[in-house]
This record gives structure tokens, C-alpha cells and sequence, in this order.
């Protein structure tokens, strides 16, 4: 793990992007989606308790499904979530806005692959090194356990936003 | 102006969209670009002064040269910046999430054309009728006011995001 973690990082310093041959694995087998920033947005969010502001993107089969308000989302949904650290701009310290990347998460829609867990895959990638999270595949109970509350919404928090 | 503005109500509620023909216009002559929610993100905002969530989008060009670090940023940029109200999430209160639309606004880059105005030209549209904002186009002098502080920055408070 820790050699191909440092592969990664060499990729990385070398290229200036993740490609699809070095992108970092999670324990439960979900690689990162290197393209989570040329997604389109569903929504920004804020979390004052963990001072942090962020940015849902998805795919387009995410988009094209949540602007139809198709229930549940369907297979190949990808929803990213990226966090950066929330804080004052320098100049203008009523804007709170995005400093360091902290983390990207990744829910992935496969109702049978990912049965025990709603359907959904999770993932997450935390630091510039993008360090896949958790020990075993077990850490997605900490995910799925956060998510069960709002399971009527197909696990999600996050509505795509309203725009005219 | 009022009948354009119809125009375009009728035609939002037909095509659910706005088509290039149905462009709202600001009073210096700048019509919106319906493609700003397609677009790459820039950044998320916060502006707990105004009751406001916010992403920054922008087209190609604008975040080509956001990412190569282009000083100042080429013709060409246009910069969108969408506001939704802030709320606190029904089921999770510590999250600040989007509400409804406010307003999307844009900065377009144009050096000679908006040499009075830093090279920006710019405009705002507001609610869900994309009401063009300003009686004239002396309301520009708001938004350059605003954004000559930063100037130095050709007059962007927004710094695209960092991802690894």
C-alpha cells in the first residue's frame, strides 16, 4: 500500500493530475474519479462545525437523474464531495471562502455490488496525497451509519440546487 | 423592455431553460449565458452578511488561466458567480446548504471594450424571472466600486480552488 501510495505521489508530482493507471484505492476496492472537478455542480455546502465549505459534483447520469427527481438514483450515479478548509478572505472577512483541500469523498450507485450499505459504494481521499481512508473495508460503517438518517432521500443529504 | 421580459418569462416556462434567443440583457447590453450551471467550478462562497451560499463558475477559458495562474485573465473570461439563500439543513442543522435562487451574476473580460471598468464588463440577474439588475447602465459603477479594492487581483475576490 505505502509503495503504491508513493507511486501515486511521484505520479502526481510528475503529471500534475491523477490518471486513471495511478488513482488511489480505497479498501473496499472504489478508486478515485479523477475528473470529480469538471463535473457539474450540485451544490455547495457549508459546515461551520467543522469549519469547512465544500462542493457536491456528479456525473452526468447523477445530474441528468436528480434534476428529474428519479427515486432511487440509479446505477452509475457518482456523487463527489470535496472539502476545503473555510476561511476568511483576507480583504473581506464577511466572505468565508475554500483554503486548503482537505478532503474528496465519493458515493457510487450500484443497488446490487453495494446491497448492505443502501446501494451505495462509498469513498473517501484525504490530503493532497489523496490517502485512501480507513484501515479495512470496514470504515464505510462510519459512512453508511452518518447517511442512514436521511435514508428516505436515497441516503443523501444533498438536493441539486434550484436555478431558473 | 417590459415585453422582452415576458418574452422571456413565456419562454422559460415553456423550454424549462433559457435559450440563446430568450437571454435576459443587462442595461449595458450583456446578456446572460445559460450554460453557467455546465460550467467548471472555481470556487464555493459564504456570505454569512447576506443569508448567502454562492459557487463561482467559469468557462474554459476563465479557468484555464485561473489554473495557469494568467495575469491579468484574457478576453474572452467570463466568470459566473450563482447565489442561493443559505439554510440550515432540515435533518442536519450544523450544515448550511443552498435555499432558493437568488441572483447569478457575471464578469466578462474584455480589455478594451470595458477599459472604464478594470477590463470587466459586468451584470446581474436576479430571482427566479432573471430580472436584469440596474435602471441604466450607470449600475455598473456598483459592482466596479465593490471590486476595486482587490484591484490587484484584476479585481477578483476569487482565487480558484486548490485540488491535488
Amino acid at each position: 500500500m505505502r509503495k503504491k501510495l508513493l507511486a501515486c505521489v511521484v505520479a502526481l508530482s510528475v503529471a500534475g493530475s491523477v490518471t486513471a493507471a495511478d488513482r488511489p484505492i480505497a479498501p473496499n476496492g472504489i478508486a478515485l474519479y479523477p475528473d470529480y472537478m469538471s463535473w457539474k455542480v450540485v451544490a455547495p455546502s457549508y459546515r461551520e462545525d467543522k469549519g469547512q465549505i465544500r462542493i457536491i459534483t456528479g456525473n452526468e447520469i447523477a445530474v441528468a437523474a436528480l434534476k428529474a427527481g428519479t427515486k432511487p438514483l440509479p446505477d452509475g450515479t457518482v456523487l463527489a464531495k470535496v472539502a476545503w478548509k473555510a476561511e476568511k478572505h483576507p480583504s473581506f472577512p464577511v466572505a468565508t471562502e475554500p483554503g486548503d483541500f482537505v478532503q474528496v469523498e465519493f458515493m457510487v450507485k450500484d443497488a446490487k455490488k453495494y446491497k448492505d450499505t443502501g446501494g451505495w459504494g462509498f469513498a473517501r481521499f484525504v490530503g493532497n496525497n489523496l490517502q485512501p481512508y480507513g484501515k479495512d473495508k470496514s470504515f464505510v460503517a462510519e459512512c453508511f451509519g452518518c447517511h442512514t438518517p436521511v435514508a428516505a432521500n436515497d441516503y443523501l443529504f444533498t438536493k441539486i440546487v434550484k436555478t431558473p
